[in-house]
């Protein structure tokens, strides 16, 4: 392999395994957080806006550490600066 | 292998392995998601129609984790930068 | 190995991976699933309508993520444009 | 080792390891389906009607994800198209 | 080792290993599903005879995803076409 | 390594390896089985033999998988149609 | 290592881990039904004979699985086809 | 591969694996932290004020360990020492 | 390596090996044996004689399983037949 | 690979490995205490201040390891004495 | 590396390892065992004395399992036969 | 690699992953013990001094355990012997 | 690596790692004894001199497999049969 | 790598690895203990003076086995007699 396969090679597989790897526990964190979501609705029905208000916020905090690693992962594939410097050589 | 070759086979690779990863935990938590509402409506079935809303915007979210993971898949198969790169030269 | 094999091994080896890999959290998302609405309709069997129709909905958008493995797979075995490219060479 | 050993082995070894890791969950799923179904008769038999019925279409669904696997694996052995391009060869 | 040798390693080892991992969750499974079925009957002795017929049909279901390993098992055992192939030639 | 140890020494290994571990999980189960039906018999004594008769039914079951590896594995020590066919030869 | 060494190897590790391995669930299942056994006893001192009773018919069910590992050692180690005729070239 | 791609390629890995590795546990902890709320809030409404802002000081505290992943993510690929020593020599 | 060297290499890990491992399961399951007795008879001490008598047998029955680990251990060391047939020629 | 570049890679993956494993359980335990933190106000608002006061104060312990991990790491990327002597020679 | 050394690493390795391994279990069983023994003391004092006899022949027992590792280890050091019949050649 | 690469090479990821490693458990433990004290002045505001006392007490013993790692990462990074002895050569 | 290098360098490792993991679970059993030890006091006061007592031999017990590990540890580095043979020869 | 570095970086590797591993589960162990004493002292305050003298011994005790693995460490590092004999040499 030349220097060219080895950082596209590389790049391809650490966008994949970034995004595969940094997507398991956000989707988990939601899921968390919409069961008990769920579930205090059923507890206290009266509450549902309170509820609903602090779970979208919540969930937009989750979801963030899930876009950093979609970030990265696009980065590495579109915005790739070895590649660039590799490939203008 | 030449450089055709191994670019394409890291693709299939991490193509497939970020979808089979990604799309674990986004399962589970809306397994987990559903569940929570099934119960919650069985213990407060007033505030049901409160409950499969919030449960359908919260699996959106969810999904949407898994989606990015299919969307990269698809993008390193589909619409991959270095491979146009390589097969172009 | 030359390049047409090497291609068919990894997609090979990736179509089986992805499917096996991805069909084991929605299966157990779907076995939570349906053993919740079943204690549920056990303890309150008048909401069992609603239950029942909240279930179907929740496990097509589970089984939907064991679908993304599943085509990724078959685009692998079927319609795999690294394999088109190489054999068309 | 040649191309045709190569692909069969691949293609032997992925054959079987979907269909052994792809059974491990939906089995994990119907005991716990099962199990969850029979200690709602307990608690509630005037339902077991709805529950017996509500349990097999979900074994259904369940069963589904295995089945997926045992036909990749099928696909694999019996109706494999690079095992079919390189003995034609 | 010659192209015989390893297709035929291959098989042996995939078999073993698929019967065996492909064991292990259904007799979990049924484990956990005769447990729930015991500690059932003994919470609800009149709803024996239901609880029995469900638990007989569960445990087949269960059994099912263990045969299909053993299946795969004695195909490539006992009627493997890609050793065929080559003892052919 | 010629063919013929190549094919004794993966033989010798898998037959122990099923064995080995397809037995894990029966025992497992086996064990759960058991001590379920000891707690169920405290609990409820007028239900003892009902609970010992679904008890050796279940147990027979779980037993089966693990049968099914033995039974594997005795196949690939004495009864070995590749080892017979490199032996032949 | 020629043929001899390596058969001769293969058999004493194999034997070795079967044992090992085989032996860990069931002494955890045996574990677990010996202390139901006991907790049982403790809350219904007047079932103690047909706790003892079952719980001694379950203990051999166990302790067969345990046994199944150590013949297949003991037939690798004392009885082993393939060492036969290796040493009998 | 010489010096300039070997550099890259360890910045490439580390870097995706840096945000997709250390996003992991921030996120499951605000999961934790969000659903807590969600269910403090629904037990006792009047204490939403106070809740809500110890839960955004506390997701700013976890928060900030998901960030110092990312920022030396982001000094490896935009402001690495080692790349610059090498590209400039 | 030589052969003699490779066996008694084989013969002393796979030794330490297998009593190492094979000891694990059963300290716990003794264990728990042992600690179920102590809580079954501060609940119940009138039973204490029965609880104890039990308690014995079945530890008895789970130190089986680490006595046929240490057998096969010293048979490696002390009485290995491939060790006798190497030396011996 | 000269020294220069085996102790650039060596320093880039410990780095981002150090901080990317080293920020995990703090996140985790920030997390568990926060969410501690909101079911105490919840069960006892009155004592709110202490509880604030002293998470505080605990969540700045806990921060302090992720901070040794990401103080070592930057002292690996910018003042790291081994590249000092390798360049400098 | 020459027989000697290879069966001296061997037997230090393994020496090691048997040893650590073989004495997590029976510590953590122990610790469970002192640990019940405590609570069982506590909730009926009366019982102490049958509890703490009863305490020391099962920690005996357990202790047991940790010393045949032991016993290996120190075989393998100072009466290790291998070593024995290498050095005499 | 020459000799001083290697050494340094070894410093590098082992002062890496010691601090890494060894961070992991004391931050969970300060979380645990956060949390208790936390959720005991919920329970019991009257001991607030006691239990902040003792915390505090706990956290420096816990934090001691991270303190031995960061030393003996400080050791390998700035105070090495086996470093000093090679460039001193 | 000569003869006296490798059996150094694994006399060197074998000995940290006994130590290292011989030491976990000793830690952690103690850790339990000793909590349930403080909460047994809690909930009985009167039978502290009781508890103490139980605690301190079943403690002792603990160590002594951390004892067993350690010595093993300091046999390995300052009276190493096979060192001692080596370095003589 | 000659005699000396490899030596010194067995021991480098070593040093950091058995501290970084055996301070892991006393820092475990003391937390839980930490933790268990404050929810002692917020069930019982009147006996504060007991709990905390029993476990500052217990933490001791605890502490005892992180030390330990931190002596054979420094030896490693600093008391190293292989190490001593090959410079000496």
């Amino acid at each position: 392999m030349d220097n060219v396969s080895v950082i596209a090679v590389a790049s391809i597989i650490t966008a994949g395994l970034t995004t595969g790897i940094g997507c398991m526990f956000p989707a988990l964190s939601e899921g968390k957080a919409v069961a008990t979501a769920l579930s205090s609705i059923a507890q206290q029905p009266d509450a549902a806006p309170t509820i609903t208000r602090t779970l979208f916020v919540g969930l937009a905090m989750i979801e963030s550490t899930a876009i950093y690693c979609f970030v990265v992962s696009m980065i590495l594939i579109f915005a790739n600066p070895f590649w660039t410097h590799i490939i203008a050589k």
